[in-house]
């Protein structure tokens, strides 16, 4: 401490103990503080505001709420020692509005406002908040009533969300005097009050929950991570890995995704997190990173034959398929599933559908059941695309077809036959949401006729 | 007012007199207080807690501050009647627990927090809320410091956005007595204090506006209707409409998002609106307009001759490529919108990609120009893909090509190439990030050639 400061301190001291000998002497108390204490005071503060604990310096603008006590605004202003300072009062508290500019030595931007009425807090805030987001502001809620002040912090730490430099500050005291009603003088400090959204990581797990359950997985996976940075909790970091493995999904990163889950797993099999939520799920994430690295060989080896990354590959496109709002997107991600999974089928039953090659009887069934199901004389090509594979293992009897008849299959057949002819395809047509559907129903089916257990849903977290 | 009601309010009438009769005495007014008007006050708000304005009954729980005056929160706990109730005391103020369960006749939780550290206030409410979001809650910040108070009231706000059951409440009064340091007996109220989320536009139009900037319309459209139910403000109105608009135009519902832009733009042009920020934009929202009505168009009637609708779903198409995530998506979009620009310029130059026809030396130009461009002897198929036409139109010398030499289109040719190869058409290839930017960008070239103006950013709404 600076000798100036030591001396003004010792000042406050002296003034201190002189209010006491008249207040024990039976002398008005607010009389006695005005003359003996408040002059120390204001004189420390004038140089030496006591603050503490992440005050920042340096604010553009300050907004405090007055009430019945001038003296610990005037402190907050000395202590924010804002560039422009905006206060609050009511009817009843317009008659401190010059001793504060006297006091603090600033000019100040009065507003009226109603002190029961939380709402003229709140329209205040709005009305001196400038447009631009780099604003330093300081919000002082060291006097006035619970509506004001409680106003006054709400609207602060709701607009922390976008305008990063806003401070909630007070005026506390480590100890008060019940005969002044006001802190000790001397005893008084300028704080700040954190948001509860920085302090605490249930308050962000309920918010990056709800973007988990809503599948926005990349927003989950900020909100924890911030979570984690805030808290230090090692629960918010698994549930970040989690969202960004189920990311990684979601844009067909396999490989990261299976990193991301297998990382995890490692996580929740130790001691450490044996009773986190998550172990429940442990059996399901277990699956889930065995078909993301079979859907990561798949794309990497492109051997169609592999039956179970096909389903899961499958099952991950319909998924996308019935969450998308994009309908173009939708039946691009249908149709991709089920020509996947026939493809597939046709593969293991001796036909390259890029190459196929028929002897003379089963090009002769094949070519009958391709009519039958067009209803017309087909036109042949040297690939085969879904109509054409749908045909050939019809013909063939495949037991996977079993359950579809050929008015089945001709029912759906516009909607096979669409498909080049889509948006996003070769073409300018948009599909209808009812084809959209058949498509997927054909492939559901063929997905559980390959018999493997996939579930391609996010586990619970709460 | 039930006679019950006038009789207890006439007792405490008369109580109050006796109580002004002693302070004017000299009595000690605290003693004077608990002898003659608590009583009374106490007894009518056992039967008729007087409580306004949009406070709900039947909570399931309640949480209070408490300060140094208990009479004030045993208010609240009668005018809330929660069935678990909650207090939070300091060090201090733990001695009038007793006092609390005795008078508001109720078995409360207590727990101690430290009145200066807000962040004990955060934490205790954390772990007091059950997981359910159903829970009906009363949070009473009447009694307590100002970071006590203001921080209940801040996480309150905070966990409204999941638990819509929440409200903050505290006892007003409508006159103070400076004496007794309590309101005037009598004229307790308990109220509700609202979220400055719901009352003010304008932090919801930051909040929806970031949404808005990220190109999440949905989400912003939400925001904005609900800033347009709370405010009642119709510039919010046409926040929402924008955003739906450019939410339609995403997902590829042009005559849709060229409706709300329709009906946008007849709102703007009207003098109630003459000094909203979007009219500066005016004139890019008639340019979008046309051009999502040539999209519908052009989708509507398949008539890929229409150059400038060409532009606008090319555009489209290669913004939707820049932006998303997902890399399988934007190859998508990319091919597909240089595809459509092709298919426009062969039309123009008379050949249909789906049935070509040439004349014998045209086609000798053509495949001499493919066998260039694929440096091997070229398969020849029924209909054009991109690489045909590309072939076609180089061997025409056609003038949109003119800065694309061959060697720049031999560097493109293995992406061009993996097209149908690519996971959601017919193979298992994942894209590179540098083929789709080299798809782009020879596709950037054409929408350039076809000289019309597009515009296919969001407007600014600030």
């Amino acid at each position: 401490m600076q000798d100036r400061e030591k001396q003004l301190r010792s000042e406050l001291e002296a003034a201190r103990k002189r209010l006491y000998e008249r207040l024990h002497n039976g002398e008005d108390p607010q009389k006695a503080y005005e003359e003996e204490a408040w002059p120390a005071l204001l004189a420390l503060w004038r140089e030496y505001p006591q603050v503490k604990g992440g005050v920042a310096r340096g604010f553009d603008l300050s907004v405090h709420t007055l009430g019945t006590s001038p003296e610990a605004t005037i402190l907050a202003i000395l202590g924010t020692r804002a560039r422009e300072v905006h206060i609050l009062h009511t009817a009843d508290t317009k008659q401190h509005l010059e001793k504060i500019q006297k006091d603090a030595g600033v000019l100040v931007y009065p507003r009226q406002i109603d002190k029961s009425n939380v709402t003229t807090v709140y329209q205040a805030v709005e009305e001196i908040l400038p447009s631009s987001r780099e604003v330093r502001v300081a919000m002082d809620l060291t006097s006035g009533t619970k509506a004001m002040t409680s106003g006054l912090a709400a609207a602060a730490f709701f607009l922390q969300r976008v305008y990063s430099g806003i401070q909630v500050v007070y005026v506390d005291s480590e100890e008060f005097d019940t005969t002044l009603r006001r802190p000790v003088p001397g005893k008084e400090v300028l704080i700040r009050l954190p948001n509860p959204y920085e302090v605490l990581g249930n308050f962000q797990k309920l918010i990056g929950g709800e973007l988990y359950q809503r599948g926005e997985f990349k927003s989950a996976e900020e909100v924890f991570r911030e979570a984690h940075r805030n808290t230090g909790k090692g629960e918010f970091d698994l549930l970040a890995r989690l969202s960004r493995a189920y990311w990684s999904w979601q844009v067909f990163r396999f490989a990261e995704a299976a990193g991301a889950l297998k990382s995890l797993i490692g996580e929740l099999e130790k001691d450490a997190w044996i009773s986190h939520p998550l172990g429940r799920s442990l059996d399901t994430l277990r699956g889930q990173r065995e078909g993301l690295e079979a859907m990561a060989r798949l794309v990497e080896q492109k051997d169609l034959s592999q039956k179970e990354a096909v389903a899961w590959l499958a099952s991950t496109l319909l998924k996308r398929s019935e969450e998308t709002d994009h309908l173009a997107m939708a039946a691009l991600y249908a149709y991709r599933a089920l020509e996947l999974l026939l493809q597939h089928l046709a593969l293991e039953a001796g036909q390259n559908p890029e190459s196929p090659s028929l002897g003379p009887e089963e090009d002769q069934a094949f070519e009958r059941t391709l009519e039958e199901l067009l209803g017309e004389k087909p036109r042949r090509w040297e690939r085969w695309g879904l109509l054409e594979i749908l045909a050939y293992l019809k013909s063939k009897d495949h037991p996977a077809l079993k359950g579809w008849d050929l008015k089945r299959l001709q029912g759906v057949k516009g909607a096979l036959q669409t498909r080049n002819k889509l948006l996003l395809v070769h073409g300018l047509e948009v599909p209808q949401e009812r084809s959209i559907r058949q498509i997927r129903g054909l492939a559901y089916d063929l997905v559980r006729w390959l018999g493997h257990r996939v579930d391609v849903e996010p586990v619970n977290i709460s």
